[in-house]
């Protein structure tokens, strides 16, 4: 059994080397990991009690190119909602947030705004003025407001991608960055990774044609990188990962599997269709139901969601300074 | 060689019709057709000298849902910008614009602006006033005022599609509402278009699962729509069709045989790499090079673009009217 583990794990670590080994060169890692530090500086005092806590929130889908100079790509569906909104809780409760989020997905603060917001949410006065509709008053002044003071006051640092080889290039660079954190770092990983993707070294350099019947694609699976994250990058960290399905039945037993294979503290499990009202927490001390309580004039999942994992975050930084 | 064109042609209509027939119904097309039609009375008097012309302006690409509950899916990259910027010029030249785009894709007079303008234009003053930075406040005021002006004096018509089969359907409707402007009419389709897809009988229902190896897909072509559009939709209509590859001797070939074989009275050549800077607008006389002018202070290709076009557009008017 503990051979097989070990096999597992020494695949796991070759498929990754050889994604990353064949990916195409991240843009200014090295602004990147200069930004991340600054960041982590300002927020992460030497662990004492009440020490700052940091949050790595992932958010959005990621992309998979189809053509080295991508015309075509698949896209994971994600809008960001979860990981933005929670974005909001994490700050609020003391957390710092490092949100690294798809370009153009939702941003914090600004989840209940229209789709385009300046022009839906603007008009130009007869002075030639500049002016917020009165109807969207209010929750442009808290977008604008709420978020600017979260990345003035260095709470908030944020890291677009848009592939999955940026995805998981940064998200190693951040893993790097915070391993000082020990415990008080988390991982929420709300983003919707690819499962399959097309190695860049056998990816087509011009655009497929499109002349000849019907297009036959072979993707390769994605190598499952939360192993080498939670056991390597980061192993004291606290870290919960998310399943989105369109089964029930399938949800919860793939939760279950990913808690145990994984070694995760907590899996979020999502059902599409209800996700915005309902997940249900599957950790090994059980399951728990987290409903968003609208007679309490509360809207978010979020809201008890952060609460929650908050809590259980205290657990397991006390549990580790035991075990020191 | 006539029969076999009437052949590929009758094939083309069998496959439009099935792929029509299995689509998933349109939201709210009754409303489009409204919104249609309330544009078109506006703007287009019956056919005198002088008669107000339309366009219709397709712009950003569509994506091809992998599974009918939408996870995945395969998207066409396009920014939107040479459709939005297009707009712009049209509207100076007097024309209507009904602007056919891909949700989240660039919206006219906004292409110079950040990525997030609320988030990256903005600030609240001490005074909890919202408030423009000075270095944004002119490309601000230009995106509100010049949109807002061109919707509400009813010159510009905007509709959002996500998926191909919401492209399709609303284009189709789009023809049925412009038949009566005859040689008046414009279409200008710069929308990138997927040429695959997976029919939605076929797809599956559930989230493909990632358990068992790499996944093998076989997409179907999607039907040539710009031959029934062309010859059935809008036969009197000025045709102006987009090749984007990223070889430039595919893509002159590809051009050629696109003014041919869809009688295009013009197919606009971009190459990815150098498409901001010069294109190739292929006709039956010959083909023409447009460059963005740098020396005069105009920075869009797409103004030069547009003059010819009108132009191109005026001699078609005339032609047709010496056929009556």
């Amino acid at each position: 059994m503990e051979n097989k583990a070990a096999t597992s794990e020494e695949t796991a670590f070759d498929e990754i080397k050889s994604f990353f080994d064949s990916a195409p060169p991240l843009k200014d890692g090295d602004g990147i990991v200069k930004k991340l530090n600054g960041f982590l500086e300002k927020n992460s005092l030497p662990t004492r009690i009440g020490s700052k806590r940091v949050v790595c929130v992932t958010s959005g889908g990621t992309t998979v190119p189809l053509e080295q100079r991508c015309v075509r790509f698949i896209d994971n569906f994600s809008s960001g909602h979860r990981g933005s909104t929670s974005t909001e809780y994490f700050l609020k409760a003391g957390y710092s947030v490092i949100f690294l989020y798809r370009r153009g997905s939702y941003q914090p603060y600004c989840t209940t705004l229209p789709d385009d917001p300046l022009l839906e949410c603007f008009e130009i006065t007869n002075e030639s003025d500049v002016q917020v509709h009165p109807s969207h008053s209010d929750a442009v002044k808290k977008a604008i407001g709420e978020h600017q003071a979260a990345v003035k006051g260095q709470n908030l640092l944020k890291l677009p991608y848009t592939t999955i080889f940026e995805y998981l290039q940064i998200l190693q660079l951040i893993a790097t960055s915070m391993k000082t954190l020990g415990p008080y770092a988390m991982y929420y990983l709300a983003a919707a990774v690819s499962d399959f993707y097309v190695p860049w070294e056998s990816m087509a350099i011009h655009k497929i044609q499109s002349a000849s019947g019907p297009l036959d694609m072979r993707l390769a699976q994605v190598p499952k990188m939360l192993l080498v994250l939670r056991n390597d990058w980061a192993p004291k960290a606290f870290f919960i990962s998310f399943k989105l399905e369109t089964d029930m039945d399938i949800l919860l037993k793939k939760a279950g599997n990913a808690l145990r294979k994984y070694k995760m503290h907590a899996v979020v499990a999502n059902e599409l269709l209800t996700r915005k009202e309902e997940v249900t927490v599957v950790t090994t001390d059980g399951n728990i139901s987290v409903r968003r309580d609208k007679a309490k004039g509360v809207t978010d999942v979020e809201r008890p969601l952060i609460e929650l994992l908050v809590e259980k975050h205290s657990a397991h930084i006390e549990d580790s300074r035991n075990q020191q």
